[in-house]
């Protein structure tokens, strides 16, 4: 089994590098667009603004032949396994990304706090559970 | 760009019917192994029991078709966007599991509440961040 993935759309942001974009949406990443295929726009109904949603990515410039990393890219931290990190590198470079919608235009739903650069394809959206 | 996932490793559970199992961990879901493929062992370095992490997994039963739902099959309730709701169903059935460890045993990582059924391929893990 190899389940390919099909891009629901893609981020559009002004964070181009990935080397600077902040590791974490809560270290002072910027507001985003999600830009969705027009074919998914039934998937968006009843996404508002102020609701928080976890947005799937796929990091298409991350390495998947990694296994371990320094953690934050420290060199002064050991080396752990990178599913015991948020490294994008890693065998299958999902993205996950906890956000608030400030806006909602059609397809194209603003977000605060996305550290996803630009073009990064968007695989899946989610709502976040309250419990 | 059509990604290929490459699974990781698989959930071995005694749930074996999507229809019967919880819809969400902690609605009674049972403890599983998750059993992971030699070749990625290195990645699990540091995971250790206690921990609480995300498992990502494939769907493989879901629909791929499906972008409006009833959420959680209540028929009661209006369509909603799939991606307004944790249905399986939807264009990528990617599966977001937060889960605690129980019992690592070499490959072999042991955890409590977990919905997913047996065999359902995992495709990543990643611990929850403390903020």
């Amino acid at each position: 089994m190899s389940p390919e993935l099909v891009p629901i759309g893609k981020v559009e942001s002004p964070l181009t590098n990935r080397a600077t974009a902040p590791k974490q949406g809560h270290e002072g990443a910027p507001e985003a667009w999600l830009v969705f295929d027009p074919a998914v726009l039934d998937g968006l109904e009843g996404i508002r603004t102020g609701a928080r949603i976890i947005v799937l990515t796929w990091l298409h410039l991350a390495r998947r032949d990694v296994l371990r990393v320094h953690p934050r890219d420290d060199l002064a931290r050991p080396l752990e396994g990178v599913f015991n990190t948020r490294s994008s590198d890693r065998p299958n470079p999902i993205g996950l990304h906890e956000v608030e919608v400030v806006a909602v235009d059609g397809r194209r739903v603003r977000v605060r706090n996305l550290e996803a650069v630009n073009d990064t394809p968007i695989v899946d959206v989610k709502p976040v559970l309250k419990r």
